[in-house]
């Protein structure tokens, strides 16, 4: 029986096959995630991972719609499978937002899903690091945003070699459009003309622009020049001051897709340019009145940075660590009438916090003992007993090859020595 | 817009109602099962929480599949949210067997889904901790995947004060059914009754067993004899070997709804009979070849804890701990030309790994000080300059009220002293 295409399984390490997906790796990027969130003051919130079909609909443009993992449920309700983590974000916000101190800070990792038709091969789901921040319309909380990207990258190993932001802002294309007149009921139209404008051809978006009544010319000086505007000078202030200039530069490509997007943008990037993009984010300060009927207005900007791309950058630049069990200890049972006491010193061992594993039958000792190399365990535990009938614990450090007696009873306390 | 009903959203404490779910409990469950999991040796694995309808509806028996989360995907399959996790194991582990030595300990946490029509207000989702060892026969990895889930229990605080595994073998069932000549093809519907016997009136149960030709006085005999099989008792004396005795007992109430489980079945229950069952598990010898389509053939064992019953114990013991930020330091800027400074020092401190917050725009000091008491911030940190106009940082110990000015440079070296 096969799984449904488009879906991933995460086995464990060392991975039967390279082409697997490795459930440690996942694990790892998850931890890195997680804790420099929390270092920046973030709070973890989570969600449905399905929600009302007209969530997602109403308010994410068209970009999204249409590849929605939608279907009827048996209470025949629309429902889809979340696209993204945002309207739910909005909702939960919604409904209890004076509930928390403003701004807050939140994050969360959720599994996203979408559908496609055409594109076979490509993922129906990936998972992504969210982070917002809620109630606070000052570029400071852009700035504190980004740092927060750019340290996240950081974290994994990644320098200013690797990955640059890539900073912009729909208010200065709205400014941009105004200015030359454009038809305020095409001015999303632009900005997807705008997003397209790197996977396209000059031509192609040359005929767009046309009807829009600009030119790609003007478009592309706009661009060249890239002057910030007194908002994204603020921004990058402020990252200089963190001494984070090195990570950010502005650049009017970026617009991103969604509709809901009203001010400051950005994406990271690998400089080289093989993936696509890492992160991308910026202000919707208009979505939590619109998920809420307009009962909750809130200023708010937030990121998604994806694991299937970072993972991609990651192995490009060999930047993923070894996977194992991280054994601090395999125990060897060699004569069966110990195996009791040797349960015993498992227990114990694992009750300290040790990683321990052994061989639940009796099995010859020379397999136990490559057992114990192949899973990479920092030491192996013999349970003995010395001539006036104690039982003594054989501590073996499998690196330094060092070998220590002492009472079982001690044990935990020389595995701890040995670790430390 | 509201949220689907039966699912929960998590929000970060503290909730501004009591009613709400726990972000931050979730996640400390989810560190707990992580945790414990790993120091027995197990390994983090994963599936799509979605999969073909057939992979569990052949597979798991009656009891579950009147309750699938199922549904027509866009591309006409039929599909359903994970019920459960151990189809999905037994498919993976088909696919790879090969490529992992044997027995293999796997673990996850996946969420679950299940569609009941009838019963409003129940959740229609939950997570579970799953752990399973594939590959081994013999009774001691029963013992040691059922020492996972004491030990596992005992790291919330839990002690045998509080729970117990009932321990039963399906084995031991089977053998009272064909020593009564009970028809083999009604062999399934039996342990039904037996499943059900604690939650229907006798009258019911004793009509029932009539039409299988057996008696509830037998039944209640056997359960009440309570004689532990050879299998069974080679687990008892294995967790006594651990210290783990006052944990378990034999109690042949006990023998799972799912149709796959062959051999030993266990429950952990609440001592005062308050919740349903905290963790259930046991034998499925036949269900990776079943899944397989008979390409593989390996015995398997596992258990499955759920995160609701764990949270309401949990609560019911006063068992769970505060949450809050787990702030390290709160940085206040109280003169603006100093704000630089101040993003500089905060940058420099969560690069060193501390948890650290600030309040983004120009903020009253009393204001910014009551914020970093509401955080239960353990420090509080601020830039000043000297008389010699070097920067200094000036960390107060909320808790000791202790102050310490120390060169910027030094503050996280400082941080540090106040944490260990």
């Amino acid at each position: 029986m096969e799984r449904l295409p488009g879906f991933r399984d995460f086995y464990p390490e060392p991975l039967p096959q390279p082409d697997l997906w490795s459930a440690d790796a996942r694990q790892y990027i998850f931890d890195k995630w997680r804790s420099m969130a929390r270092r920046y003051g973030f709070r973890e919130y989570d969600g449905p991972p399905l929600e009302p079909l007209e969530l997602f609909t109403t308010k994410s443009g068209e970009e999204i719609v249409g590849q929605l993992y939608n279907f009827i449920d048996k209470g025949e309700r629309a429902i889809s499978l979340r696209p993204e983590m945002t309207p739910t974000l909005a909702r939960m916000i919604a409904a209890y937002e004076r509930g928390y101190k403003k701004p807050f800070k939140w994050f969360a990792l959720p599994q996203l899903f979408r559908y496609e038709r055409q594109q076979k091969g490509r993922l129906r789901e990936h998972f992504q690091f969210n982070a917002d921040i809620i109630g606070e319309r000052d570029p400071a909380a852009d700035a504190e945003l980004i740092a927060l990207v750019i340290d996240t990258l950081r974290s994994f190993g990644l320098t200013e070699q690797d990955f640059v932001i890539r900073l912009s802002s729909r208010n200065a294309w709205q400014e941009f459009f105004q200015q030359r007149q454009g038809d305020p009921a095409q001015e999303y139209a632009f900005y997807q003309i705008i997003d397209k404008l790197e996977r396209e051809t000059p031509e192609a978006s040359e005929q767009k622009l046309k009807l829009a009544g600009l030119s790609l010319a003007e478009v592309s000086a706009f661009i060249e020049q890239g002057k910030a505007t007194a908002e994204l000078q603020t921004i990058l202030d402020n990252l200089a001051a963190r001494g984070l200039s090195e990570y950010v530069k502005i650049d009017y490509h970026v617009i991103r897709g969604l509709a809901y997007y009203t001010g400051v943008v950005f994406e990271a990037f690998d400089r080289k340019g093989e993936f696509r993009a890492i992160a991308g984010g910026g202000r919707y300060d208009n979505l939590v009145k619109l998920i809420s009927g307009g009962k909750v207005d809130l200023p708010a900007l937030g990121f998604g940075m994806g694991d299937v791309v970072l993972l991609e950058l990651l192995k490009a630049r060999a930047l993923l660590p070894r996977f194992d069990a991280a054994l601090d200890g395999y125990c060897l049972i060699e004569d069966e009438t110990l195996r009791a006491a040797s349960l015993k010193l498992i227990q114990d061992l694992r009750a300290a916090g040790f990683v321990v594993d052994y061989s639940l039958t009796p099995t010859k000792s020379d397999k136990q003992f490559k057992r114990a190399q192949e899973l990479k365990a920092a030491n192996t535990l013999k349970v003995e007993r010395n001539l006036a009938g104690e039982l003594m614990a054989k501590v073996k450090n499998l690196k330094t090859r060092q070998e220590t007696v002492v009472p079982v009873s001690e044990a935990a306390t020389r595995l701890g020595e040995t670790k430390g």
